[in-house]
């Protein structure tokens, strides 16, 4: 939480006053609403940077008051609501800007965020994918990360992801919604289409080699967390299959396990990988155990690669985020030669 | 520790280490020396911003490993020339860089930081005082605050603070050095010398009310908690104390006592301000008591006055520095007139 912008002082609030877990979605509800009215008087008062952080609060807290909350499907779909509808407050807002677009694609159009950097007139760009329960309006903080070294951000929510799980649950050819996105960034003016990448977290991780092995337009790749297939899924905890159930739209659980198993398998993909690669993986991930990062070394042959597996990390290294992150933001930087960083790699 | 910049992750790892209060000056400074190596070999591999923001992180581990810590004075001398030095690497890696400066003043110049928000070609300043365990190399966050509402930030060590404890401990006029700073401000034809407001934080909070009330080029102050005397010395804990008399250089105690009640006070002073004044402090600031705020609104008597004391608050309320710190960044920004702040207040 904290690695994704959570403040420390809203976590020790929130600890202070749980008492029984029911509480946990009214808890962050009243802290985004709270943030909510902070945000509007900001604007009044004239400090609209301090307003889009505020709304950019509001959005996240939203977002754990809704995750991996299907017990109570109503407060999970308002959750999820108010927090998109929040960081769209947030994102013109913020510095540099957030611009909603709405991708092409057949009959929903993807919904996304592209964040230019300041002074690049053309600049290359990261596409980022969330994971399970991670969506398009969480990356702030990584984002700035890019943007600081002179990379283009776009953030979208692809099937069974945040607000277009509501139009479309999860799908086995993921790769297809990225391509979507990649025509799209081709066109902007402001986007060196040679120097796109793609960097995706937990599930997205999967996502992210899936989509660059399909499409050779994205020219390197990041797996924030390595999943090569769900062989291990009766092994999750009870919670997190529940997660991928949930996300694929499925009543029936038999039913929905068989999707997933298909749904997620880089088997016969990942050889055809050519971007270089860069993994990073906790030694100490009890979601998804490190043996998914060995397969996929094992099976990507034809690419450069770069295995980085922290033997005190947890799930995506996230306890250990103000170390890793930064990393992974300077190995795409040289990956898409950003300017101050082309040197001979 | 978190407001100022500290990584979640690494005070987990210090926490879990620490098994008696010796051990902390060695496992701070072994973090420290851990991010110097990985600065130096960002360097090597090309990646400027993380080598700045590493070096940063060193400088702010060496400045917890010495903090406090009287007892083995060459300890406490060593992490306090590493942490200067640190940040003189960091500083021109910052984006936006920090320039070191050195502002005459009679013997031995004033060693200080500017850096100049980006895209303003003459922008307003806020110089930035530490308070008594504080030094320039901290202010990081929020001098970032400041930037991106378009205000430069000065920073400096006066006597007895940082570096220039060395060369002279704690004064009774310390205004005096606040506008030696003033004037080189002035000749900087990046900065708008009618727009130059002052922050202080705890002790520096009664510095910045007594350089403003005595200086009347300081256009807006903020007190980042309130200190108006010492009255209650005998009640401040005895690390305080220590911390106190440490900063006087003066070897014996009760001369050290003497000195610190005439050094501190601003019976007199505080009725000159004419600056409008903004003073945060917690309601359960167990360092300086809430009554010190009161004290100091009974006495500013004409100047215009912003008052919060929030009432769940610690000692400069950084157990809610996410919630206040961008309020005071606001309050400067719109008094300092700031592009895009300029609106009647």
């Amino acid at each position: 939480m904290i690695g994704d912008g959570i403040p420390y002082p809203d976590i020790a609030r929130i600890r202070s006053e749980l008492t029984s877990w029911r509480m946990w979605f009214g808890l962050w509800r009243e802290l985004a609403l709270e943030y909510e009215r902070e945000a509007e008087q900001a604007l009044v008062l004239g400090c609209p940077i301090s307003a889009g952080e505020l709304y950019w609060h509001a959005s996240l807290s939203w977002h754990y008051a809704q995750f991996l909350w299907f017990e109570f499907r109503e407060e999970r779909e308002s959750g999820q609501k108010s927090k998109v509808e929040m960081y769209r407050k947030a994102a013109p807002l913020l510095s540099p800007s957030a611009e909603r677009v709405e991708v092409p694609c057949e009959a929903f159009p993807i919904p996304g965020y592209l964040r230019l950097p300041v002074n690049e007139s053309v600049a290359p760009c990261v596409v980022l994918i969330g994971g399970l329960e991670s969506t398009k309006e969480e990356s702030y903080g990584f984002e700035n990360m890019c943007l600081r070294r002179g990379i283009a951000t776009f953030t979208f929510d692809g099937p069974g992801q945040g607000e277009y799980f509501f139009q479309r649950p999860m799908v086995a050819d993921f790769e297809r919604y990225t391509s979507a996105v990649i025509d799209y960034l081709q066109n902007r003016p402001e986007i060196d289409r040679n120097r796109i990448g793609v960097l995706g977290r937990s599930l997205g991780g999967y996502y992210a080699v899936r989509s660059a092995a399909l499409d050779d337009r994205l020219k390197a790749c990041v797996a924030f967390g390595a999943l090569y297939d769900l062989s291990f899924f009766r092994d999750l905890e009870p919670l997190t299959q529940e997660g991928f159930r949930y996300a694929t739209g499925i009543p029936d659980s038999t039913e929905a396990e068989v999707a997933l198993r298909r749904y997620v398998n880089l088997a016969g993909v990942a050889k055809q990988l050519r971007a270089p690669l860069y993994v990073l993986h906790g030694g100490k991930d009890r979601l998804i155990p490190p043996t998914q990062a060995a397969l996929l070394d094992r099976n990507v042959t034809h690419a450069p690669k770069t295995i980085v597996i922290e033997p005190e990390g947890d799930h995506c290294c996230h306890n250990l985020h103000s170390r890793v992150r930064p990393k992974m933001a300077d190995w795409l930087a040289i990956q898409l030669k950003a300017s101050g960083y082309r040197r001979q790699t």
